[in-house]
């Protein structure tokens, strides 16, 4: 279905399911991105009612997780406790990197990592459960950085 | 009185009444943005006295607004419970969003965001003031993010 | 079916048809993004084997559109008579705007700008017609800047 | 009325006039903005209708005259005959000056610089006719750099 990284046809039913699973559960309109390995947008939907600057946010999740190998969770320690490497990491990526939960590794039956996923527009903690169940429902292995 | 988001007939009256507002009380020169629901300048008046970055520093506070959902002082909550992520969101928006009380969502009767507007020039609080009347003079609803 | 800007249910509807499109015609990869009436992304799909800039190609092409009031066919007449002012307008938008054709304002029965369509993968004139053909599928009307 | 630069109480009577004056001409919606002599602004409108990157257009014809000294019309000039010149010029300046006509230098009795005002929205000599009437409405005299 995909050599190196996610196909289309994966991407779109994980975004499709995010959505799907944010409003199943009430949560505030979601924004969802899903990138390749490279880092580069597969597909994005941003729900009616969700702000502005939504897709940036979900993507600088999904791009930070790539970019240092590691799910939103861990990113978002690593601020805590090296906050100075994170903001020149920031700086260093131009911005686009935001070190919170709902940032999440896309791997597949060998571990290898196929893409990402980026969630936002309810707490980091709802995102989050939505992009996880979404990786799950395409029988790929979510990696939140637990 | 509006279409698709806000007419810059209102604009101009929210901002023209702000200024009014600090005017009136005895505050220090303000600067005043009336931004579309796209986050696009309507109107923007400085007044005389008022120094030279006011006219970013409103619309960054209407800008993080809009950008995010919320009004200023939840904004301002997250930066202070969240300073990682808010610090990560400027650099995303390019510096773009200021995280204080003083950026209030403009909504109308029901419920849906048609623009906001950004003020600066005296104490946080005391911007605030004057734009969460200027906007009840024109029958819509400020939302400071209480 | 859409209140202020384009809703999702028909952002999703032209991304969708324009890869159709695509694919049914032979043509390249396509990558293509829906944006709202303020310029924000609603969808965007890249298709399988579409080169890692297309994202922010397509991004530019109907931002531009956005920016200036006129579909990409406009923008490349005026890039070719004025090439100052369009590198000069590149320059001020940070880069985000892409003068060819392929960017097309999508108005609806009013002739009212509801968002923007930008498609990139094949020849600027091939990805013109399939959103074209995708905006004419929805209902809504496309403006190329003839 | 105003000392080094132009005071809030003229600004909004030439960005005022200005909208008059393209709607009575029946141009195209126009957004103009005036800055003091520090290139800071003191007012801008954006007219319903008008596109979303206008504001930084007509800031970007404002500041540039300023930036140099020389009305919109000059910059046009260099920018034909010393197109390096004027690409570096914008490099510089982060983007922000468009060396078309529609932005005019405001001067007092003396010739000296008070502020500038920029147009956008019709045709660049449209735009400049307007800021040309609005300046003399208020007794000042504009400069569009011929």
């Amino acid at each position: 279905m995909f050599a190196h990284s996610i196909s289309l046809a994966v991407a779109e039913k994980i975004v499709d399911e995010v959505l799907r699973q944010g409003r199943e559960r009430g949560f505030q309109p979601l924004t969802v991105v899903v990138l390749d390995d490279g880092g580069h947008i597969k597909a994005l939907k941003r729900d009616d009612g969700a702000s502005i600057m939504r897709p940036e946010i979900c993507m600088g999740k999904a791009w930070g997780a790539l970019a240092l190998g590691f799910g939103g969770r861990e990113l978002a320690r690593r601020a805590d406790k090296m906050s100075m490497f994170m903001n020149a990491a920031s700086d260093l990526a131009g911005g686009k990197m935001v070190p919170v939960p709902g940032g999440i590794l896309i791997k597949d039956g060998k571990g290898t990592i196929v893409g990402a996923v980026g969630i936002t527009g309810d707490t980091s903690d709802n995102d989050e459960i939505c992009g996880v169940e979404a990786v799950k429902a395409v029988g790929l292995t979510p990696d939140v950085g637990d």
